[in-house]
């Protein structure tokens, strides 16, 4: 049900197609965040049209309010979302540490005070799995902590032990098969422990694995040879899906290390802030300069915004606190990441990912590549082991 | 290349179709208003899918934000904003009233303080016609006063006779043979005073003609009266336009009094505070009830909120503070507004208009329609003189 099928390898970089209950999806793939059950903005028939295949759903958000049994009242995310396509939902372990407040985590799971009304709530790996089967993605994910950046290397060691305990928890209590539980590595930025992470997650088999635990603080040089370091312990076979990353730059190096599936809320909350992304960075919407410009937002983009309207226009939007402003920006920069990886897609394919990823970085850096960028693309050069 | 050509009657109450440079509309008609270059949070696309017609911008809006020229340099409001069909101006002079502070109004023209940015101001009849000619609508509006409710008398007929004065004033500038400049019926609600506007009006022989001066504060027992006297007044042969004027019970009522063209923000403003327009009254969706329930906002509406979203979800949305429910609210108030006027048109073909509004309003009103309601359908039931 869950098949993960390789189709064109470069290097390490990789496309495949990943069939799941509501359909089949290609890798790599950037994922829409729909945080509370809808993409900021956004509705499902245009994340069809820009190319959206998974959408994120937050089992953090949607417990909390509108709760799942609402969800599962309306036969889960596809009904109440009304988009028809596959879904994959978080298992709020990372948002309790972010936005809950004075939460104890224990090895039974963690208790917090919900950051709408205050009221005490308790979340476990045998909870996180209960709303994930009632939200009814196709793809849910273990109950993990993932540590804050910094934290003392021996706090990471317990809580990534404690990590596997809990997903032997989540896959004792699952009950569907039509849903595939993802295991999360992790371990930081500590190549042992994420070795540790590897070796003691491996095992269970899980039809996919999430590289959690970064883009939380870290610097990039310090994130990306962690990346590299675990997709290339992770099983060449399965989906590799690394969490909450998303900005340009990643996916292009993230795709380079072996990455099949990202998320994050970047680019629609950066639109909605005014900003706009391009092959030549981002764009500022809010300054003065695109308010006299007549050619639209990116010239190369086929979106709805590109399509139709001037940068003049979407920076009187912005300026003018507009609704469609941010929809606007939402839409191209959800549409720029998807036609970024399959961009992606097709440089592996016709085996000249690397080449492919420097030419679009150098005008993107404007001529100055980060080294961490350089490194990630030479690493993924080398076959995988 | 203003061809208005009645197809149907009924009583006073008319459908007919309304020929502009951009197209052909077909009235009564109800006219989304899109103030700054945009209906809040809808696309053009999206008008277009919910049979919207014309649009309308505004004058003293969009000559201090983006300015004109900007407007101009796009093609006019069709290139700027990307809605391909017609567009009417209003004049500036009622939101000059409404919005710009310490107001001067001279026989030369208003001068004002602009709310944004307290720079000062100056608008005349022909500085109105010159943005407006520069914004390109297919329809502009003649530059006129709209005094405040409760004004006395003496002031209402000295500022009719002005605005009769910059009418000329307006015609006299005019250039551009694809713009249809429509007069403005003063007179608030004393029926002679409609009349000397009338009779002052009328030798002008513009292509349309709207009334002004009402929806600004005085009860429908008092508004009703004025539209039915000056409707009656008015040619049979050119269109009316009911400035303003747009709650679902306003337009049955204008309708069957022969008005043809209505505007208003009131459809996606009340959307974006929650509401939503039925046949059964305004739904309240910040309220607990629509919270659990699993039907469409509105079972025999054809929009897209209506074909995808459960009330449940649309209450969520609301709630949440996401985007996509005032977006969609307003997209379905628009829908609802639009299905009104298609409803009332196939009413008048088959000559069973008072029939058909006294059925809506006995459900709209809940069994208890009002007087005004009442008397405006029978004085539209009279043959026209």
């Amino acid at each position: 049900m869950f098949e993960f099928d390789i189709q064109h390898q470069d290097g390490r970089a990789r496309v495949a197609s990943f069939t799941t209950p509501r359909g089949t999806v290609t890798t790599p793939m950037f994922m829409p965040v729909g945080t509370q059950g809808t993409v900021k903005g956004i509705s499902p028939q245009e994340l069809t049209e820009i190319g959206s295949q998974m959408i994120l759903g937050n089992t953090y958000h949607l417990m909390l309010r509108p709760g799942e049994a609402l969800v599962e009242a309306h036969g889960g995310l596809p009904g109440f979302t009304a988009y028809p396509g596959p879904f994959l939902t978080d298992s709020g372990g990372f948002q309790v540490m972010s936005l809950g407040h004075m939460r104890k985590i224990t090895e039974e799971g963690v208790t917090f005070k919900s950051h709408l009304d205050g009221s005490l709530v308790n979340l476990t790996p045998e909870r996180s799995v209960a709303v994930q089967e009632a939200l009814g993605a196709d793809v849910i994910m273990a109950f993990d902590e993932c540590p804050p950046f910094p934290a003392e290397r021996d706090y990471i060691e317990r809580s990534l032990e404690r990590t596997i305990r809990w997903l032997g928890r989540c896959l004792e209590v699952k009950s569907k098969d039509e849903q595939a539980l993802f295991a999360i590595v992790q371990g930081g930025i500590h190549t042992d422990l994420r070795q540790k992470s590897l070796d003691l997650t491996l095992p269970f088999n899980t039809p996919g694995f999430a590289i959690g635990g970064l883009a939380v603080g870290e610097s990039k040089e310090e994130m990306f040879p962690a990346v590299a370091f675990t997709t290339a312990g992770l099983p060449q076979t399965k989906p590799r899906y690394l969490m909450g990353v998303g900005h340009p730059e990643d996916l292009v190096a993230g795709i380079a290390l072996g990455v099949d599936m990202f998320d994050c809320v970047y680019p629609t909350r950066t639109g909605r802030f005014g900003y706009a992304l391009t092959d030549d960075g981002r764009l500022n919407m809010n300054s003065s300069r695109p308010r006299q410009q007549l050619e639209p937002l990116d010239a190369e983009c086929d979106c709805y915004a590109c399509r139709h309207y001037t940068r003049a226009y979407l920076a009187h939007l912005i300026r003018a606190e507009e609704m469609l402003g941010p929809r606007m920006l939402s839409l191209h920069n959800l549409r720029y990441l998807h036609r970024l990886v399959e961009r992606a897609r097709e440089a592996i394919q016709e085996r000249r990912y690397a080449d492919w990823a420097m030419t679009w970085a150098e005008r993107y850096f404007k001529g100055t590549v980060p080294g961490w960028f350089q490194e990630a693309i030479q690493s993924g050069q080398a076959e995988q082991a």
